[in-house]
């Protein structure tokens, strides 16, 4: 993936000129400096430390150089992207290392524990979060970034239990390809699918858009091995439910590197379906629509994927740079919802028909497979339209949130208000909102914004804080969590205190200084920052 | 409930003469002697802590009395109730308090931090694995029973998403009672389920036999308050999921009254079904009738109850003292499997169709919806025959495990092997297995044992942890989980090394130590006891 925008060179698409010119007026949007190849903060790293590092891994496996930093220093989120676009020198990791097992993860702990370096894990690099940025703190003399991309093995595939262990390091379409072999699938389709990686999904609680169907990937990993400085662990290793005591495994998963560094994970694999079935559905309201789809799952009703568009977003197609907008014309009735089935022939055809049944006693009006084979195909493809957004001039981002279905209308007005309140003081933003994860008790809101970018990339970054922040806010106020399945990074850390509260923080704390007692593992990140201690930018 | 037998006086029964002589004969089995009202170890409360506790919750609300000690000595495990019958002095804890509020009990808490008092939380006292046993540190001058019974409220009610705010306190049937009036239901139905408390269900993580359809209590649950001596906490308050860091409801959920004391959940409920559907099927051999309800859990068919009994099992009616043994001759062919389908019309017509056709297509034959209707209207019964059997002189106790799909059949065997090369060294002894909760990736096994007891009370108890022992053991060595539903309890300390490994309980003990300093909470009990620090009994 390019450092500076999401996918590779192939897939970036400029807008058309008509739509450059509707976004011009209707975002009064204009076409900003695009910086290239801003330089590195100079590499920290001693001789000492390369030799050594160098040692345990190989000296192929150990880099300083600019290249190999540049990856490494930033994630995807739309204030990552804008800073390699301010043009000023970027923070970036002192030295990035490639082990490849455990042991060698063990060594290189031990190491900067002793010498006092920072260590950021690297998966896929796809934190949209500031999950990636190389914080340290004050007493840290340097900063590696640990790379997992030697765990690629797929190991113990067990088609009868359905349970394969997967390197941390695998992406997405690397994990499908070699499951493939054994006629067998994950189903873990979040947006990042193409970059991300296995590692990364467990570490973040990240979501797939088959949920409904496969569950959250929290909820499809039954072991992970991890390393700490303290040893390797691998919390989870009863399979599949078990009494004996708190699970360790949900401490791991979504700890964001703070405690150990994930290398492998056992999770739950499905037979690639037979079948797969489509259709859409157009709903009068958007109200009317989350009534229907909170029906679906509380029947049981089981969809592989339950999705479903406000207005707004119904009538903007977003996954294709030549198409955005033009619905406009075609002017797309009502919100639009979106379901998918799969298994066995007799599962998908009968939770099918079950489901379809449900959302037209709803109100739901059928709108044919197009529409879901349409969103289907360009499922991957909206992250690659920020940047051509972003070239255009436009300020682009998403953020997300999730609460109990009561509790929607309400949640979704809060942040729609907050976002509207910063971003349209001096013209119209486009503020969309779909759900896009389904469950018994509530769903997930997802929130896109498109909105004009200032003239300078400073003064545009700090609007889009002050609306994330005034979002969020909004969020904490009104029954929704601060993250459904970005995770926290550093974009998250002011509200931790608040989701989980200070005696939960201060347990957080605790499992770390266990772990972790030299404070290496991400430092002046995520919660520990809670704690009065806060990490400064290389 | 009797404080020494399995439910009230009314519900037991005694086993028929022919049966009595069947037991005899196969077992070899005498009636041994059954105590009454064995002592207490004397109080060791002191009139201070009585006034301190009464000034907080109410003089009537204290109690050394040995009438409210002794239903909270020891909990209903098949050597808690030996120890009845061994007709010498039994500890108990020195003091019975009932606080009815999360302030009442912090400062209960508080005191008994500074005092040096041993706290062990009480619910619906049915623990069968040495839960409820009053372990105290060697530094404890007394132990303190804090009563739940007093948190039974329903509160916040919100039948749209499904959540109800339910007190600990608040017994299984009291429970649906109260949410029955709302035409909800939580549909969590352990074996306890008459006796046991939600706080209960929470801290043990309890799975009820509609676990297919409604999940395990740890899947019902969205959000606790927990009461610790640093104060109070409420974890999982970011309802339907969320991404924001490691799960701390996960981490309260098993952890048995050691992090603090569980006082209310927010769980799941759903409506009343509208109906009900049943049906039982016969299968050639055990490993058929798994092979089946793993296509069925695999398909995702979805019913609500999937149980499946092995061929001895089968052949031996356990739910009614009258029957036990007598199906014998009637020789029921073969492993016999259990459904029930629940929810709307259609959702309960059509899983029932999905998963006979996948439980028919691997070699299931239908006999009909009486066994499965008959299951369901003794499905409580089972620990009542407990009594009646040691009343008759037979050992009968259960223990159970789960593992993945492909490694049951090696499970099975190992722990049958294990429990008959103790229990069959002088006579025969039933052994008898089913599979009461299924998953896509595996299933558990639940061993139901009747043997010969020996004449004295002690060699009973010996025989039976020898037994247990070796059961437990060849968990740990063949792929099995220490517990799949019973939790940790005193009984199973010896291996939770070996389940979690010793940086799990070194994190466990971390958390604790930062709850709870003085080490007040169940102290010689499950983890802590594994990290060099032993209780002992009063």
């Amino acid at each position: 993936m390019s450092y500076n925008k999401w996918g590779t060179d192939d897939e970036a698409k400029e807008i058309s000129p008509s739509i450059q010119k509707m976004l011009g007026k209707v975002l009064g949007v204009t076409r900003p400096q695009i910086a290239t190849e801003p330089p590195l903060v100079a590499s920290r790293a001693t001789a000492e430390d390369v030799q050594f590092f160098s040692r345990i891994v190989g000296e192929d496996f150990v880099s300083t150089d600019d290249a190999h930093r540049r990856p490494r220093a930033r994630g995807k989120s739309y204030l990552d992207l804008l800073e390699w676009r301010e043009g000023k020198e970027v923070s970036a990791p002192d030295v990035a290392v490639s082990p490849a097992s455990e042991e060698e993860i063990l060594e290189i702990l031990e190491y900067c524990s002793e010498q006092q370096i920072a260590v950021v894990p690297f998966g896929g690099g796809t934190s949209v979060v500031g999950g990636v940025s190389p914080l340290k703190a004050e007493n840290h003399r340097a900063v590696v970034s640990v790379d997992l991309s030697r765990f690629t093995d797929v190991e113990d595939v067990d088609t009868t239990s359905g349970l394969a262990t997967l390197g941390a390091g695998l992406l997405g379409p690397h994990a499908e390809m070699k499951l493939a072999e054994y006629g067998m699938q994950l189903g873990h389709f979040p947006q990042s699918f193409p970059y991300a990686s296995i590692g990364g999904f467990a570490a973040t609680r990240s979501s797939g858009q088959n949920s409904a169907g496969y569950g959250r990937f929290d909820d499809m990993v039954r072991e992970m091995t991890v390393v700490t400085p303290k040893g390797i662990i691998r919390p989870g290793k009863a399979s599949p439910a078990t009494a004996a005591g708190p699970s360790l495994k949900q401490l791991f998963m979504g700890s964001e590197g703070l405690f150990g560094i994930i290398t492998r994970v056992r999770v739950h694999i499905h037979p690639i379906p037979e079948v797969k079935r489509y259709e859409a559905f157009s709903f009068p309201s958007f109200n009317d629509g989350v009534n229907a789809l909170r029906a679906v799952e509380q029947s049981g009703a089981g969809p592989a994927v339950l999705r479903l568009s406000d207005e707004i977003e119904s009538s903007v197609n977003l996954t294709s740079t030549d198409k955005i907008g033009e619905n406009d014309e075609e002017e797309v009735k009502g919100c639009l919802a979106i379901t998918m089935f799969e298994g066995t022939e007799e599962h998908a055809q009968r939770t099918h028909e079950e489901t379809r049944n449900v959302l037209l006693a709803h109100g739901g009006t059928s709108v044919g497979e197009e529409p879901a084979r349409q969103w289907e195909k360009g499922r991957f493809g909206a992250p690659v339209l920020r940047d051509s957004l972003m070239d255009a001039g436009a300020l682009c981002e998403t953020l997300e949130t999730a609460t109990d279905w009561a509790n929607v209308p309400r949640l979704k007005r809060a942040v729609g208000k907050a976002l509207a309140s910063v971003l349209t003081e001096e013209s119209t933003a486009l503020i969309m909102c779909h759900v896009s994860h389904v469950y018994a008790t509530g769903c997930s809101l997802y929130f896109t914004i498109v909105a004009g970018a200032s003239d300078s990339v400073e003064e545009t970054a700090q609007k889009w804080k002050a609306a994330k922040s005034a979002a969020t806010e909004a969020m904490t106020l009104n029954g929704g969590t601060v993250t459904h399945h970005h995770a926290v990074g550093t974009d998250h850390l002011p509200w931790m205190n608040e989701e989980i509260g200070e005696l939960g923080i201060n347990i957080l704390q605790a499992v770390k200084n266990e772990l972790d007692p030299a404070g290496i593992l991400n430092p002046g990140k995520t919660f520990s920052a809670l704690n009065g201690f806060r990490g400064t930018l290389l």
